[in-house]
């Protein structure tokens, strides 16, 4: 069934809000501590009042929050920032739409900013050190929007000052084998300067990369190739299509880690400890800049040395090759050297969450979770306020509803503006550190919507797996944009599918990694988190990612005309997102499914046996054992569920059954598992080197073991990690036992 | 209102125990998985059940378990061991009297014992290597029960093999302050081997401080000044009193952490991750061997050197020299050397625990534990066996009404019997490794009774702040042994009692170190936690625990004479402890009072104020704010918790108030504070050096600051354990508040 189907059968809906404002303002006590006596505790999910929240989704509102949120940069700490904290704030306190309560919460966080006096630069210089190049110290202002004092000129947050100078080398991605390559082919890296480009591994990997091999500074461009399905000349670009301009830079945060810098599993307050700041780590070690396409198009073309393998060649017209140094009839002298001038200033600022509270009115300890960033690079209509934009949509929704008295959830719910996202999601990091205990103990999931379109062709979610069928319940009932006549389920499945073992053909859940705000509340408090989205077809685009991407051509215009003309999909996705949240804050029992978790650990179990099979006496006995259990325990919980579902459950009973649902999650984090990861204790998600899908200890145990010529030590961690995992299997099928049996 | 009066009240209650065990037995549906439909879901404390109880826990019953218990050697895993893990599963299965379901879990864990084939061994030996004295081997056989093969003879547990020699030298009891005298004193402490008195510091911590100074092996002996107010000679020592026999000897575990030595954080079943015992950590690092006073007297009286100062000596009848070697008049040659022969071997054993469990009517999902050690290192009558004991009494009690269908408490109960405590709560550690999940999420607290009757004086109990209240309640209404008249209360209140700022005196609960199986409950998982016992008159006695703690004389003619003539203690404690436990599982709100917390960190703030006033810049602004936020949450939550006890609360109100009362000891543990310590998470009662009752963690850096001389680095750990607390206060006061507030 879809969506529109279900609308046609509510009418009038619309027409009793106005009436029931008045009522409900002046009848729903507010502030009130208990649940209202009044609450039933059977209280489940009202479908009319999550149909009338699907109608009440306005795609034009989302539009013109959009057109305000992207109206002018608004870096993280900056005037436009703080003036959208009391733009969050303003609405969710708004009488007639507003939440329970809203607030803010600040820290003193470690950010990293351009000289102001002193500009980056980047330029080509003979042996005299005569410049005979510079690059763009910002891009082209072609809408009127790239100019002014308020847009943050192209850098590398956190890269280090310094001023190292020395011949180019071309080194593709600046990953570990990049560099081997380039030592393979002898290429002196050693006091040189190396371009690489954006893709393949993190941002600050490739100066930690680069940095092992003596190179003295950084560059890092956006190929066409990769991001313009090869255009790069102005009139094919924005503000012609949605690709990028050849002076366009994605600026990014390079630190290795998340959460503020200075205070890890301390919350960010004024009086908290610090590391000083040349004892903190993850900085890059080397200075790193970002330029455009069309100023690494002339150091790259006029490139000496070897022709670069076929695999690193890119858009930008011309041979790519390897370097040292300018060729001979190029551009540039054969010595000339690049000089990279980088004058980053590290500096402590406070940043703001925004926290908009509705109270449940049955569970008020149960929180779902719903946040975004606020803060963006430069005007960030697509990054973050597609997000943010679909967010005070959904809240002002859901505010009407409660103010008119229509609706409370049963649980709490929790809106989140976050600061200081894009320097390391360190505002959301925070508020898990300062949170940490409630969290733990009452947060039944976090549903992210960040960029919530990328682009218009299909839904597209990550999250664990107790969340897709949720998902996939929402999705099942909401039409998609467009004219297909399909549900944004059944459009779904036509772009991400894959076949499970119990379900058949169904859309494919991505995993999650450290990408946005949902980092911290599943990596460090094991909250079941999801992000939502709208994204491409990647039949017609092989874009890493939307061209504007952290460059100051992501604006509104560019979102209203080429992203998505008409809203309809951020509609969608408010309305995925609108009816996920509401499933979790309002049903009776919690809708996820934790049996979900199966298909995961068997896939992990077997390509843990192939990956490992017969190797150094590991028995994967226990380990099959442990699935083994979890499988038996998390069918036979689901059979309970269905059990109690036929009767009339008392509400102790129920509560009992959320418990093991919510906390399911949480029993996979072991602080001792990677004790060198800053905030990674969960054992099925933590970051993995190998690329086979599996626990990702074992994987990264068995990579160490492999690369350190077999040690026992090493193998010995293989053994451990295998240990660890099914410790937390074991732990976790317990707590879906029958909660009397121990 | 003392107890006895309470049970003038209730006449006939045991007339229909018999009546009622056959409906009982048939009526009540076993191992059912859900609550009964008709338990109500406001079930509270029945007070006539509690009288009935406290009415049948039956002194000679108590005697009689003891006898069984005792009567042979029980050291750890050895095969009386394993024949009372099945006395405790046939108690616990039994049809009339027993529990829900019994279980056993078994771990495979690293244990030591002394060679069966090559004894060790401390002989006074010359110059050519000739023996001129020995030591005992054993104790002597006084009373028929200190011979035969189940006696483990005295030994070092982990003390490494070695045979060192060298000469004596006296080290009072070992501390790094007496090695820092010695080395003062310019006593040769190379290659020499100490002797050592029990007491001051850990057994472990001997070696570990003697090792530093290049000593090759110790000794350690019972001194009777500390043991037996100075008595020694045979005829004033048990059989003849309570007081250590000449021959005694304590043995004991040498090991510094807890739990299995080789799966730190992983339970250790088969197939886990072992460490390789050489890379294993915590073992004494120099062979250690205990001895009996009567051959200490030998040595001691017989050593050279100059005098010790007046507080290293004892109560052997001579002046206590340092050594090194012996005096010139003495029995021994003045170059007389001391060989130290230790032959223990590590062994893989499997050690169970016994697991019985009464599932909760209302709340089956909330465990209240209630455990003791099983293992003995010789008869064990005192250490453990008069806590099992009392364990199979209560169990016995509370197993009947049950069977009989008269009782079923409201949440569920655990009873636990851990194996092989002694060498370092090797069996409740691994519990809570593998049981981590389910307890962090729902164990409502831990009852340790070990030793229940260590004298028959006074009620000594240690635990956490909110468990204050709840002893309080039961021991006012239980009459005190003896002919006072006294409650239990009102007699222990004239032994052991504080000024408190919100009561005026009261008894005086001691806090939780890690002497016993509460450690991993309130350390690692967080638990609340509290040892129960009966104990010493101070003014009468200062040995520094019962005499024949840890020898062959701990025997059930021990206990009878001696210790609990009557058992009338061991009553005492059963009662109070099941009082505790039945007000714990059986009351509609839990009865911790978290708001006792409040007077333990203002003491530990104005104590971390004096120690640390006006230095390095630490300000204690955020502190004194934090400590004043959890007064506040902790007053305001009480006063919640009043109002809705005077109404008809809801189910789900209860519980999430119950919620916040089980989780709030959760909110002290920080995985990241003490990352050197084993297990030790808890921010409020790890582990201090110093002298001065205040936050461990600030306390040790603080130390740790001076010691260094000021180094800037040690002075930022004062400062982050600083923001440890203030975070871990401030999370606790926000648990406390209103939980829609977030």
């Amino acid at each position: 069934m879809q969506w529109v189907k279900v609308l046609g059968g509510v009418v009038g809906a619309a027409a009793l809000l106005g009436l029931g404002i008045i009522v409900g303002h002046f009848a729903i006590p507010k502030g009130a501590d208990s649940p209202a006596p009044s609450a039933s505790a059977s209280q489940d999910l009202d479908l009319k009042i999550l149909q009338t929240v699907m109608e009440q989704l306005d795609a034009n509102r989302i539009r013109e929050n959009l057109r305000e949120l992207s109206k002018e940069p608004h870096l993280a700490t900056s005037p436009r920032d703080e003036a959208l904290v009391q733009l969050l704030l303003q609405r969710w306190q708004d009488p007639e739409s507003g939440l329970d309560s809203a607030r803010t919460t600040e820290y003193e966080v470690l950010l990293s900013f351009p000289s102001g006096e002193q500009p980056n630069r980047v330029d080509v210089v003979n042996s005299t050190g005569a410049v005979l190049f510079s690059c763009r110290q910002s891009e082209e202002n072609v809408t009127g929007e790239q100019g002014g004092p308020d847009v943050v000129p192209p850098y590398a947050a956190y890269a280090p000052p310094g001023t190292p100078q020395g011949p180019l080398v071309y080194a593709n991605q600046g990953s570990e084998e990049d560099f081997k390559e380039l030592q393979k082919e002898e290429v002196k890296l050693q006091d040189s300067i190396v371009l690489t480009r954006y893709g393949g591994v993190g941002r600050g990997a490739k100066a930690v990369n680069a940095a092992k091999y003596g190179v003295a500074g950084v560059l890092v461009y956006t190929d066409p190739k990769d991001i313009n399905d090869g255009k790069s000349l102005p009139n094919e670009t924005f503000p012609h299509s949605w690709c990028l301009p050849p002076s366009g830079v994605e600026r990014g945060s390079y630190f290795e880690y998340f959460g503020d810098p200075l205070t890890p599993y301390l919350p960010a307050t004024p009086s908290s400890f610090r590391l000083n700041s040349d004892n903190a780590s993850g900085f890059p070690p080397i200075p790193i800049q970002p330029i455009g396409f069309e100023d690494a198009q002339v150091l790259l073309c006029n490139l000496g040395g070897k022709l670069a393998p076929a695999n690193w060649q890119g858009g930008l017209g011309c041979d790519y090759n390897l370097g040292p140094g300018f060729r001979s009839n190029g551009i540039f002298p054969e010595d000339g050297q690049v000089n990279v001038s980088v004058h980053n200033r590290l500096e402590l600022r406070n940043s703001s969450n925004v926290l908009g509270i509705i109270r449940g009115a049955v569970e008020p300890d149960r929180y779902v979770l719903y946040g975004n960033h606020r803060d963006s690079w430069v005007h960030g209509a697509v990054d973050p306020s597609t997000g943010t934009a679909v967010l005070l949509e959904l809240s002002r929704v859901l505010g009407t509803l409660l103010k008119k008295g229509t609706w409370r959830p049963r649980r709490s719910i929790v809106f989140a503006s976050w600061g200081a996202e894009e320097f390391g999601l360190i505002g959301s990091t925070e508020f898990t550190e300062e949170f940490f205990s409630k969290l733990q103990e009452r947060a039944v999931a976090y549903i992210n919507v960040d960029i919530s379109v990328f682009a218009n062709a299909t839904l597209r979610v990550q999250g664990t797996p107790p969340i897709q069928s949720v998902v996939f319940s929402a999705a099942k009932q909401i039409s998609a944009p467009g004219s297909s006549g399909l549900s944004i389920y059944d459009n779904w499945i036509r772009y991400y599918n894959r076949s499970s073992s119990v379900y058949g053909l169904v859309p494919s859940v991505g995993t999650l990694g450290a990408g946005s705000d949902y980092a911290p509340f599943i990596h460090f408090l094991g909250i079941s988190s999801m992000d939502i989205a709208y994204t491409y077809d990647r039949s017609k685009t092989s874009a890493r990612i939307y061209p504007t991407y952290h460059t100051a051509f992501d604006t509104f215009d560019y979102v209203d005309k080429f992203l998505d003309p008409g809203f309809s999909s951020h509609q969608a996705v408010a309305r995925t997102a609108g009816s996920v949240l509401l499933r979790l804050s309002d049903s009776l029992f919690l809708p996820l499914n934790v049996s979900d978790y199966s298909e995961t650990l068997r896939s992990f179990l077997q390509a843990a046996e192939n990956l490992l099979l017969e190797q150094h006496n590991i028995s994967f006995g226990p380990l099959v054992t442990a699935v083994e259990k979890f499988e038996g325990a998390a069918t036979s919980f689901n059979q309970r569920i269905a059990t109690l579902q036929e009767g009339t459950p008392d509400p102790l009973q129920v509560r009992m059954i959320n418990d093991q649902l919510m906390l399911l999650e949480r029993t996979f984090l072991n602080s001792q598992a990677f004790p060198e990861e800053r905030y990674y204790s969960h054992v099925l998600w933590a970051p993995r080197t190998g690329s086979v899908a599996t626990f990702p200890g074992l994987s990264n145990a068995y990579s160490q073991a492999e690369n350190t010529g077999h040690e026992p030590a090493a193998w010995a961690e293989v053994q451990r990690q295998l240990s660890i995992v099914v410790a937390a299997l074991e732990g976790a099928a317990a707590t879906l036992r029958p909660v009397a049996d121990l």
